[in-house]
């Protein structure tokens, strides 16, 4: 360790025993002057010209009645004991997406773990209710099971319920998991979940921007949604009440540009009706399968049959055999006509009728002056051809 | 009757003997040169300008095996017998809405019951699966029956499973609703449903575009899915499998213009997979309450309260409270702080940010340079707020 990142480590440490996670005057002024001279500043209590008079002294007022924990504090030896390592902007582990928060991003981040999870691509936020049901527990391990799987990080926040879910089945495929805490790294919460927890940080990362020693309270848990949110190229809610925070998690990731998906489940279920509230309010992607999120997150699909399909759907007839030989019939050049598709299906005029206006209105068929041509969506192999 | 109408009534009931529904060939001699000139047109063989010797001789082989139906048929006995009406485009009771069809628009329609239904304002479609779920039942007898009862019109197709349950919703609270048939309105199909449909031809409306005594065949009913999708302001897909034909349905209301709604489920139901589906590729609107279909067709919603709420959450908490303390302390002219919010809530000043954070992202609330404001979205009494 460098004398100035020391420096700075020193400052950031005391600088988040000073204000409350993603307080913007205090990021604003990190990012403005450094951590060693906001130190300096708010010691001094000079008024920066970025802020307003205003601003400052509502700042000071928050900050000055801890302003001992600049001087001197117990972070290193609480850290040493809980083997937190500090990680810091600009550090080779440091994820860049957290950047994205802008003034809101964190001072630090105290990792249990391997803090070299942090900067993985590919990244994943499973979160949900703690209220979870059978039903949201199970599409939970299924989705984060089948994710950690192939390589994906699943990111939650370690709690009861749907989070619990998706770190569980993440180490149970020997996945990669990074648990989010809204309290200190050395205070596993909730206590029923320590065990889980203590094994994130064994086999993943269990990681927070608070200091060592600090319980969690309802704003850290807001607060702390954000960095999950960020955290991730996506996220998607299993779960939620209507006025569950993973709603907030959802806001923030909606807010930060992050792709956002939502399970849907039945509508007689509360613990499903966030989920549907942010398909309605927030344009959340309609989620069913782990394909579908990693086609949410913008990564290719492992494989590309649907779930209910590979269930085999109660629901089916033969119109499908009738719509392959029709897919087999059709050329993506040539055009073809009715007459012509139904000799080289052997299926009746109105059967080709029947299935070729469905894929025409699906987009998988074409009409042209000649007849029928398939498109490109229609090319066979691909999703819903 | 006058003597026009019933030339144009003659030559439309002929016609519809010859092709099949929404024969587009027909469909422009019909719209170009009516009805009684398009059967000289055929009956001469005399190529038309507007359609390419090919299509014509195309269409030609199609129609000349039944041509003899021109002079003569038996279509007025059997609607006689079946107390069945015709009903054409000109008529009082024909549904402009079908003219959206253009050239694939029904040459006349076939009505049991009060033909007077068919230009009713305020018109949804409830469709889905015949193997519908429990679950599925429950929704659409739930949506179904709350629409009928404030007055909407409820078009299915009268078939098992979800299209049963909605007609006989909508009976069951007196309302209005009409059942397409796929054959002749003489002929009851399902045969399990015969008394549902009488029932429906008694106290709503049965119609067809297809002559009576023809048997509905699967090109049919794909066909009669289109007069469904046309004659709704929105069309709402309760439960369908993965190839449903009320994919189909939804494909022409998308076609159409017109508002398109799925009813989500779990994830693990085959029988929603194509609702999930409906959402994720054809942008179906999730509706989860009778309101949430009202607002997808453009209407005021009756009661805004989610269903969710309505049940009680079993994932709610305080937060909740907090929240209606800092609208009620918010003000929609005069910004305030969060000083001033905490003091007028006495809530604590974490708990506000907590739950003002939440409703910005949530538009609820705004910031300005002097704290924050309801937005309209926030004002007391609209839902989500």
């Amino acid at each position: 360790m460098n004398n100035e990142r020391a420096r700075d480590a020193a400052a950031r440490v005391g600088l988040s025993l000073l204000g409350e996670p993603g307080d913007s005057d205090l990021g604003q002024l990190v990012e403005t002057y450094g951590a060693p001279r906001a130190v300096e500043m708010i010691q001094e209590q000079l008024v920066p010209p970025e802020i307003s008079p205003k601003a400052w002294n509502l700042a000071l007022g928050r900050w000055l009645p801890r302003i001992a924990v600049l001087e001197s504090n117990d972070q290193m030896e609480r850290a040493h004991r809980a083997q937190a390592h500090l990680v810091l902007p600009g550090d080779d582990q440091w994820p860049d997406s957290l950047d994205d928060l802008g003034p809101h991003a964190p001072l630090l981040l105290w990792v249990r773990g391997d803090a070299g999870l942090l900067r993985r691509a590919g990244v994943v936020a499973i979160v949900g209710a703690r209220a979870a049901t059978a039903y949201g527990e199970f599409v939970a391990a299924d989705l984060a099971g089948a994710l950690a799987r192939s390589g994906i990080t699943v990111v939650s926040g370690g709690a009861y319920g749907i989070d619990g879910v998706a770190h569980r089945a993440a180490l149970g495929v020997h996945g990669r998991t990074i648990a989010v805490m809204a309290g200190g790294v050395d205070r596993f919460y909730p206590a029923g979940h320590a065990a889980l927890i203590s094994q994130v940080a064994r086999e993943g990362a269990v990681i927070s921007e608070v200091a060592l020693g600090v319980t969690p309270s309802r704003w850290r848990f807001l607060a702390r949604n954000r960095l999950i949110a960020a955290l991730s190229d996506a996220t998607v809610v299993v779960e939620a009440g209507w006025r569950s925070g993973s709603l907030n998690t959802a806001g923030h990731a909606a807010a930060l540009g992050r792709a956002l998906g939502a399970v849907p489940g039945p509508v007689t279920s509360p613990a499903s009706a966030g989920c549907h509230r942010l398909m309605r309010e927030y344009d959340a992607v309609c989620i069913t399968t782990p394909d579908e999120v990693r086609e949410l997150a913008g990564w290719n699909a492992v494989d590309d049959k649907p779930a209910a399909e590979k269930t085999k759907g109660a629901v089916s007839d033969d119109a499908g055999s009738i719509r392959s030989r029709v897919v087999d019939a059709l050329s993506m050049r040539v055009a073809r006509d009715i007459d012509a598709i139904a000799r080289r299906t052997g299926c009746a005029i109105a059967e080709v009728q029947a299935a070729i206006g469905l894929m025409v209105l699906e987009g998988v068929a074409q009409t042209s002056e000649e007849g029928y041509v398939l498109t490109v969506s229609g090319k066979p192999g691909r999703a819903g051809s």
